[in-house]
């Protein structure tokens, strides 16, 4: 009952399961089935079930995003960034992705016994400079230590709180048949950066991470008044999962022209070698934004401005009424259907 | 270099140590190391200088409350409580001490490849019921899964967010020469109930966690006009710990009556076999609260109104202008100076 299940598509419910496996962590379709029947149930609320990157809050009048992410990464440091880094950007992305410029951010820190004091000196200043970098300040944390071999160096979990401005709405029922959707940059060079440096792997690249924030361009197409129905970012999952989910939350289909998403030479290379497809990788900079169609062409031109280096694209569109599958078209062959993967390609990513 | 510093005082910065220890998170003079030469620097800003439980934002006219804690509490199930009432009820104490009514939380799970789904469907289940008893929402979370051997069972980070009502002004700063020092209950009882179940100690009495939601008390006071200057929960370190971080941050003298702290015959018994001090060790359900002398009597008579099994005390009072010490009178012998311990007695307790 225990085995890891194949495959893109796992029929089994959670309490099918003795133990948890690392593919309940993985951001597929076994992490979904974890919080469809463990913690969904137990902490039933509008906020909760809304199934956004984070919670919305309306507090004394204003519209609040709070949000909260483990980082668990495997190695600590890896090229183009480390635990540190995606600590700060992965929860500043995940308020950008709630519509909400960040506010304040926490940090709890689960020490290993013996960890090198220098390696967590080296983590607080990368969590440092990218908080300044965002400008939003870490107000508040805690730090335990657990016994050695009970951690794997240090985990961080991070929380924000972001403040959502006045007539900004975004989220899953906002979005429309005939919307675009529309990806910021290239997929894929996270989670191979991670799988080039990881022990056993033999196999090393040029490729860094993509971790970045996200809160400048989003922002970029929210005060030029594109109509950003939803936003995603491509984490744990890839760009797979991120499609899936969101089809499955509207119900609508989303048609995608596979030779539309970008994908460096080297990242596809590196996935050829690895027998992986980019589209189930981890980002840590990358963002999927439904917009509305007539607005399509100047947030692209938006998104390029903000970071010319970043081949952004329209990758495909909303169709309705659907069944909640995304159609994948690929230059050559039969439409065939997308799903997202069982549990992750590489566990620990982020 | 690296050996656990005995006796109470621990002179020795952190760049003297260049491996983490236990006794780095066990909420005593090295913690307070830790913080004041890694993170206080990095993150140097007024909310976290403030050394509060959580940190005071103002957001559109409301004050609130934000605070973060990971718990790692060894073993997950213990005499009154487990790891999942502790994340809940000890992230909504940390609130109340900022004078704040919980408005939502969030939770981060770090689980351990094959953990037994059935002991995160026990611990999820505390989860809801302290969280629906305290009627706070659980708004948003994240689960990632690490390799076996990468943690121990299940960590948790909660994330409070509370508002702090119109008027109310608790912290440090407020604590005036005069005040008198007030107690919920007796000490010791959650360091002592995991200590008897902790394996290798061979002990066991019936002592269960003091683990407890500390909102209503705390409202009781502030709702009936009591003058409440500062509180603090005592939890890692325990009464010392909170005592002697009050008295440096304010630089005034607490004088304390050793004698009128109380502690049941049962924790005291259990103290004396495993050669703990009580005012050492961990509580998950008792504060110190400072008020005007004037509100003293009153506070203790709605102390006791709130927990009639408890037995509330006044332990002292605040004397100034001082040199941020405090002293214990016993019934024997001449005062002598309280410190906080280095490390903590027994490390992993929450």
């Amino acid at each position: 009952m225990n085995d890891i299940p194949t495959g893109t598509s796992c029929p089994l419910p959670i309490s099918r399961y003795e133990n948890i496996l690392l593919a309940h962590g993985g951001g597929g379709r076994l992490m979904h089935r974890l919080l469809e029947e463990i913690f969904l149930p137990a902490f039933d609320n509008p906020a909760l079930a809304a199934r956004h990157d984070g919670a919305q809050l309306n507090l004394g009048g204003e519209q609040l995003a709070f949000t909260t992410d483990a980082y668990v990464v495997r190695p600590l440091f890896f090229p183009g960034g480390d635990i540190g880094t995606l600590a700060i950007n992965g929860t500043l992305n995940d308020l950008a992705m709630c519509g909400a410029r960040p506010v304040a951010l926490s940090a709890a820190f689960i020490l290993e016994e013996g960890l090198p004091v220098d390696t967590l000196r080296r983590v607080v200043q990368s969590m440092r400079q990218a908080a300044a970098a965002a400008g939003v300040p870490l107000v508040t944390g805690d730090t335990k230590v657990v016994d050695r071999g009970r951690a794997d160096g240090l985990y961080i979990t991070t929380t924000g709180l972001g403040r959502i401005p006045a007539g900004v709405r975004i989220g899953p029922d906002r979005i429309q048949p005939g919307d675009h959707l529309l990806i910021n940059g290239d997929v894929g060079r996270h989670g191979v950066a991670i799988m080039a440096v990881r022990e056993g792997l033999g196999f090393e690249t040029s490729i860094t991470s993509d971790c970045a924030p996200l809160v400048n361009p989003v922002f970029r197409l929210i005060e030029n008044g594109v109509q950003v129905r939803c936003l995603r970012d491509l984490t744990r999952g890839g760009l797979a999962s991120a499609l899936v989910e969101l089809a499955e939350t509207t119900g609508l289909d989303l048609l995608v022209d596979e030779s539309a998403v970008p994908v460096s030479e080297e990242v596809q290379g590196a996935c050829e070698i690895l027998g992986l497809d980019p589209l189930h990788v981890a980002n840590e900079g990358r963002f999927l934004a439904v917009v509305a169609p007539g607005d399509s062409d100047r947030a692209l031109e938006l998104l390029r401005e903000a970071a010319p280096d970043l081949p952004a694209a329209r990758i495909g569109e909303v169709r309705g009424p659907g069944q909640g599958r995304v159609t994948l078209r690929s230059r050559i062959g039969a439409p065939r259907i997308l799903d997202m993967f069982s549990g992750e390609q590489l566990p620990r990513i982020c």
